[in-house]
């Protein structure tokens, strides 16, 4: 589909640039890749790869080595690997119950990650801040000087994502924090910083390393006390016009249901989110991660009230992920969070409405998973969203050619 | 945002190929432009821009012309215009009420357009597709041998786009239609047609050519007895997996409504199409769009009856808009048929429910506005999916160049 966005014209320095970016988001993706495996990726010529590797290795963000081919007929292709100390990303996120930090390097391996319980409840930005500061530090002095590509952090709120201004998040009880500026100033790095949605970075941790590799259309859903959702949408994660889309708990599914704490009422996440589970099964409401775990025990031991509570909310779950399958036609929905936990208790009744409120069309194409990157889903994405400048145009941290201005603060 | 697809390196032809697409969709979107305008909106060099451009004038498909440059200084640059019956697409659209066809040019004329209103109810594929064929084989006549680009079919159903396989067009009784094959052998000609879900065409023709108009996020409300949608997410239409994505008419609004065709409850179309506003305002519910007619006078003349129903579902529509507003964040919600018809008369109540339901970041950015291509907007946006093929890869209808094998048929 072309887009006036397309309508760019390609100079040569140009076409240098997205094929090293090219390169770069391979390696970065699936790598160590043969030199052979490049040019079958990247429909490059041999002598192209050769001279664009030669600037990651003379950068020292990749390595050569000529491979054994055992068996393989003909001169064997050198493999390059990334190296993974040579770019890194600090990954931070604040989320209801904890706060994190992943120190990722360039292919993706995790060099460290710490994750912290916090108390649930509103608690000031600045000592959030604070606290994911003391966190962060003692990984970012494991990264040599002039490797960190940027920072990126997950918050569980509504984020303006040119500025990282937090608009809303309703379990930190913030409206309208600076957290990007805030983070800039106490880390006091020089590198960018990127502030994005929780589930916005689900999907894209999930498409980049977890199941939705390779799959352009897919939804994640991440399930807490509210439910957030994140588009995978031909390729790209969604954003909109701000970087607001994807707030998917609020689907108005039910005239009579429960006040919300947007301020509207019978919203999904009424139903479907922590709150909504524990009251089903007569649980303190508030009981949190905790008391699900002892709900999820009840389950699996039989307890007809646990199993009840579950079947009321994947039926609720199966009503809004319906509407997910008929407006996205997603390949995948990705149960994230608190759904991921109760995927087993919940995938039956999800898929009972489905049959029922999901256009045949749609749903013959769906499958609805639990995110297969764990408890570190969206700190993975902020990793991804920091390494996101490099990835797109790696130039900038090469060796300057000649007649050509050196763009590495760019 | 970095994604495999863009990992795909590029060699010369690639990149002229590129670039001649690049000239060709700025001159279809916003033509003429001059020599000028093309070299600041591509970025390519003015040398390029004359060898890409002298490429289109031996082909016939544009015009140059020296400007008389009235008090600019220097050189007068050359004025680039398409011509319009170089390159032309066939537009043709079933709807609920009505066939259309339409052949559109280069650059977006309309050379001519017919449009005939059919019998509600369900008819045989066979018949529509002959219908179809005798409005628009006068227009065929009218293009001249070897100028059509391809024809581009739009239909009030669900779609899967890679065949033109209808799946289901629950207002003509269809289930699985391979109506892109009927139209390719009804039609006897050989050139590519694509078959589109009339919403999401909806929303392409107003990006290209009407009120979304450099605009990157917005959706598109198509209402006549049933409800479709088409989002514009980040530039691009969303498809979905096979091209099923924003059927939006079945958001789960109400667990106590109304029986929906699509075997659910409670579906938003229950609430908003065609029959539940006539049923609303005591009229008969199949009384089509001259009964709406009558309505819209009687609410003209101040009728309390008229007023109460298109406060009723307005405020219905405001429901499932505010739904809209939270999962896409978008610019612009624009509504088509029906609802363009009635806009002035529920915008009142869209815009109340929009301050309860819809969360204030994403509703302070978004406006709702009628369609502005009117009765035809699907129409044209059948043309422009005709023109893509075209647009994507000018060099195919171009001259070869030496040492290249000609891919007119591609």
């Amino acid at each position: 589909m072309i887009t006036p966005r397309d309508s760019i014209g390609q100079r040569s320095e140009t076409v240098r640039r997205a094929n090293l970016a090219a390169i770069a988001t391979q390696l970065h993706l699936d790598g160590p890749l043969s030199r052979s495996e490049l040019v079958a990726r990247t429909g490059l010529t041999r002598s192209a790869i050769r001279g664009l590797i030669g600037e990651f290795v003379a950068a020292g963000l990749v390595n050569e080595e000529r491979s054994d081919s055992l068996g393989a007929p003909g001169r064997p292709s050198p493999i390059v690997t990334p190296n993974g100390m040579s770019a890194v990303a600090l990954g931070l996120e604040i989320s209801v119950d904890s706060l994190a930090a992943g120190l990722i390097g360039f292919a993706g391996e995790v060099h460290a990650a710490v994750r912290v319980e916090r108390p649930r409840g509103h608690l000031a930005a600045t000592e959030i801040v604070a606290d994911l500061v003391e966190v962060a530090t003692p990984l970012l002095r494991r990264a040599e000087a002039g490797t960190l590509m940027g920072v990126g952090v997950a918050v569980v709120g509504i984020v303006r994502r040119p500025d990282g201004l937090v608009r809303l998040a309703p379990n930190l009880g913030w409206r309208d924090v600076p957290l990007g500026e805030m983070l800039a100033q106490a880390l006091g790095i020089e590198v960018p910083i990127f502030v994005a949605n929780d589930a916005d970075l689900g999907v894209l941790a999930e498409h980049r390393r977890g199941t939705a590799r390779g799959i352009e259309d897919a939804f994640y859903l991440a399930g807490e006390v509210g439910v957030g959702g994140g588009a995978l949408v031909d390729g790209r994660p969604m954003h909109g016009a701000e970087g607001y889309a994807g707030e998917i708990g609020h689907l108005p599914v039910n005239p009579e249901g429960l006040d919300c704490a947007c301020g509207s009422r019978g919203c999904w996440e009424t139903e479907v989110g922590e709150h909504a589970l524990l009251a089903a099964a007569g649980r303190p409401r508030d009981g949190g991660p905790e008391e699900v775990g002892r709900l999820l025990d009840a389950a699996a031991a039989g307890d007809p009230v646990a199993l009840a509570a579950f079947q009321r909310v994947g039926a609720w779950l199966g009503v809004g992920i319906a509407s997910i399958v008929n407006t996205f036609n997603p390949r995948l929905v990705i149960l994230g969070g608190l759904f991921a936990r109760i995927h087993p208790h919940v995938i039956g009744p999800i898929t009972q409405r489905l049959a029922v409120r999901a256009l045949a069309a749609s749903r013959e194409l769906v499958t609805i998973v639990p995110a297969a990157l764990g408890a570190d889903t969206t700190l993975l994405g902020a990793a991804e969203l920091a390494f996101e400048p490099f990835l797109s145009d790696p130039a900038a941290w090469l060796a300057p050619r000649d007649g050509e201005v050196h763009l590495a603060s760019a």
